[in-house]
């Protein structure tokens, strides 16, 4: 349980999926830390890591691109968070909450446990399969007729709200227990899939994607947390056929 | 003063007063349309006008370059304008009202007449003498450490404050399943509840109540929509080993 004496959540970690361009990560990093923003972390980007490009275009922002981790997937990006936030434009066909900037940086701003956002590359966007391991969908409302945001500004845009959110200064805490970090989810995922596969549920094969993103999404939905997270692969295990101890 | 009977003022006008770059001008206009503005007015710019570099930053932004009108100083820029707002990060030493953008989009929104909001010339800002003819300054709060807008970022906060502002009169409907009737929740737990205890899983039965309740709350708590549920128990049915028709 959250007491008083937990403290607000941190500074949400700002996640580039397969950025292209070492100038824009770079810019990306200068948005950033114009508004107090410091964590970066980057999935496979194209380029390699560090580049050379990155440097220039931050402005001075150092810090931020020198303490940048790079992860394979995005699940290990966010492995450790408990709110993940996917920024995309384009209806997804996915049925999560759709937020704007300010609303997303409300709930960051109040939620226990540490929050993802995941901006995808510059010219494609995020993939659905991003998408599907965030629990919120962040579109900032634009002009239907011309929506042109680079990377930079999509991040700027976020890291602005969240740094007006933050100069609210009403720490809301939550009473209620934060959502298990994403790595505890993916775990109670992997045993029900590992357990549905075995049964022929994924039939027939061509709709199994579908399917599994479908699963994701309803036990992305609940926010679990860690202990709930427990108690269900505990139902997981008794469906099984394993026997719990018996003290 | 505004009045209720005042009608509410058109977009404001984007003045850049001696831009230096070409490429700058193109991503401020680029800024400017994301967000529904769509006239801008340049001061004296450095390099002449029209500038070359402006179409390509613009990303097909060329109505707003195409509209761009040039004029020798600010006083004429603004001459037809009831309210004029100064975008600066220094203190002035002049005594006019501080707006954050949020601010001063609400006043933009409000006000009659006409409204233009001034940006200085990316190395150096507004002068003194430019800030004079504003009736309010707006300074964007700004990590004090490191304080590093550039122009386009200047200008793309304001034009999504201001879009803000517009889009309050119309609130977005999330367009998200509402959760299932009570009556299909139910059918979710008394299958699973079911299931469970043919495996022993509510042990020792002093405890069972309070399992139960656990396991009512987990399941309560996402609010899945009639299709989540139906989605689930398919996943029961299969886990129990009854297959599913397969068409």
């Amino acid at each position: 349980m959250s007491t008083p004496a937990d403290p607000p959540s941190a500074a949400p970690v700002i996640v580039l999926v397969r950025p292209q361009l070492g100038e824009n990560i770079g810019k990306a990093a200068r948005a950033m830390l114009n508004f107090g923003l410091v964590e970066m972390r980057l999935v496979a980007p194209r380029d390699g890591w560090p580049n050379p490009s990155a440097g220039p275009a931050a402005s001075g922002a150092d810090i931020v691109l020198s303490g940048a981790r790079v992860f394979g997937s995005v699940a290990e990006a966010v492995a450790d968070c408990a709110h993940v936030f996917a920024t995309t434009v384009r209806k997804r066909g996915v049925t999560k909450p759709v937020l704007t900037p300010e609303e997303a940086a409300r709930d960051i701003r109040t939620a226990a446990g540490r929050c993802a956002i995941l901006f995808g590359p510059e010219r494609s966007g995020l993939e659905t399969e991003d998408v599907a391991l965030a629990r919120a969908i962040v579109t900032v409302p634009i002009n239907p007729e011309f929506g042109s945001l680079n990377l930079a500004q999509a991040v700027i845009l976020m890291a602005y709200e969240w740094s007006k959110s933050q100069a609210l200064a009403q720490p809301t805490l939550e009473a209620i227990d934060p959502p298990a970090p994403q790595a505890e989810l993916e775990g109670l995922f992997g045993q029900l899939d590992t357990m549905l596969d075995a049964t022929g549920f994924y039939h027939p094969p061509e709709r199994t994607p579908a399917t599994r993103r479908t699963l994701r999404t309803l036990l992305t939905k609940p926010g679990w947390s860690a202990q709930e997270i427990r108690t269900l692969r505990g139902v997981l295990s008794a469906l099984e056929g394993k026997k719990r101890p018996r003290n």
